[in-house]
């Protein structure tokens, strides 16, 4: 059994993003599965080795890739940000599960790659600076009473949030409840980013806050960070506002008390 | 003011996990700051642009760096990793808020890069598919208190948790106790991950579960990630087993339901 299946994170956008691995990857595969705008990014549109689908087809995606490499070709399998976070490195394991022992002998490789929370929060600052969370807000895949539990104990307890999914025309009230539900539990000055296409040329970042907040904001290519009560906006002259959560928790400021060690 | 201060991710260890983005970040550098082994990845250890500082010393290496960029220099500031978890971004954005005008002024970039979690996901399989958490572990810069309360909230809502900075010399019982404290809310067979060195070529996947787990086998190399009740291991013939969360959560397996929208 020589075929090979290499999960591959392109990260965020643009080809400037992607690791070297990624780049050796994509070199040695015969065949590029994916998302057709994953796709797009690498391979040419009328190279004969694409298989496009559907955003909403991964187990099947991942069913023939697995097929086709288990007939001992080498298949790259492409996914946006990095595979491992709601992406397609889970949905490969999956089928893996379920399907034939030929699939559990397979060489598998996932390809880590810069996912789009970490794009979103270079781009303003270092939002994610402590201890945060990454949830999707997509309830297709789990009940919508689940991720308004896992938002209200999240920001209770002080993390940060990434939120993957945001909205999409088949969801479009998620957010909108998710932003009321939080407003029970932060202050209204809580900050909100939204950041459109991060690490794209057309990325947008907006700041705002809680209280501000909409959820029309967003749109599929939306990556929604709210803050913690100790995340911090500080301003520039001539430049976007920093945004950033301190890597200490009140009180235990390590210039301020000395107490680090 | 022509100053840049660049904050650059290194990814997980080898240079193959760097962006193309950081690779460029780095030729255009003057300056290289840093903990010692991570600018000992990429500035030859006699370059007399290196200034190497200890790894608890983040503060005064960012006000430094900051001083230097405010005179007109471009100034790389070096992370593994990604530079806004658990890293330098913050560090500088503190150091910023605080310090003079001029500072506000530079140039701040964050080239963000492949977080340990990420590597470290990749190499099992897909432990991070579904909602998770990033947590520090050192009690450093929080109360221990409230790094129990996370650790207990976010195994209680199913959140994955990628645990960093899980032991060190100066904090040997930390993990232990986290260990300890989580056997109170999740079954023993929940899967644990120890990943060393994950991206590195000694790079160690140590697979065990609640049950089962020792403080002992982390080192501060070490990327603890704790699954959730639905994290499944999938056994392969001669070779390690799969790690992965599915992404969907019980009962809401779209090819069992076809609920999938």
């Amino acid at each position: 059994m020589s075929g090979r299946l290499i999960v591959i994170g392109l990260g965020p956008g643009e080809v400037p993003y992607m690791t070297a691995q990624a780049v050796d990857a994509l070199a040695c595969a015969d065949w590029f599965y994916g998302y057709g705008p994953y796709v797009d990014r690498v391979v040419d549109i009328n190279d004969p080795r694409r298989v496009v689908s559907d955003n909403r087809e991964e187990g099947a995606r991942a069913r023939e890739a697995l097929a086709l490499a288990a007939r001992g070709e080498c298949v790259a399998m492409l996914s946006g940000g990095d595979p491992g976070v709601f992406a397609m490195a889970s949905a490969v394991c999956e089928q893996i599960e379920r399907g034939p022992q030929a699939w559990r002998e397979l060489s598998l490789e996932v390809v880590p790659g810069v996912s789009a929370m970490l794009a979103a929060a270079a781009a303003c600052g270092a939002p994610l600076g402590h201890d945060f969370a990454a949830i999707s807000l997509s309830d297709n895949l789990k009940p919508w009473a689940l991720i308004e539990r896992r938002l209200l104990v999240c920001a209770g307890a002080g993390l940060v949030m990434a939120l993957y999914n945001p909205i999409s025309k088949a969801r479009p009230w998620q957010l909108g409840v998710a932003l009321e539900r939080l407003r029970e539990v932060l202050s209204p000055g809580t900050l909100v980013i939204f950041a459109r296409a991060a690490g794209r040329p057309d990325e947008r970042i907006t700041l705002s806050t809680l209280e501000e907040a909409r959820a029309e904001q967003a749109d599929m290519a939306t990556l929604v960070i709210i803050g913690s009560e100790e995340t911090r906006r500080v301003e520039r002259p001539g430049q976007a506002p920093l945004i950033y959560t301190p890597r200490f928790a009140p009180g235990h400021d390590p210039e301020a008390t000395g107490s680090q060690g």
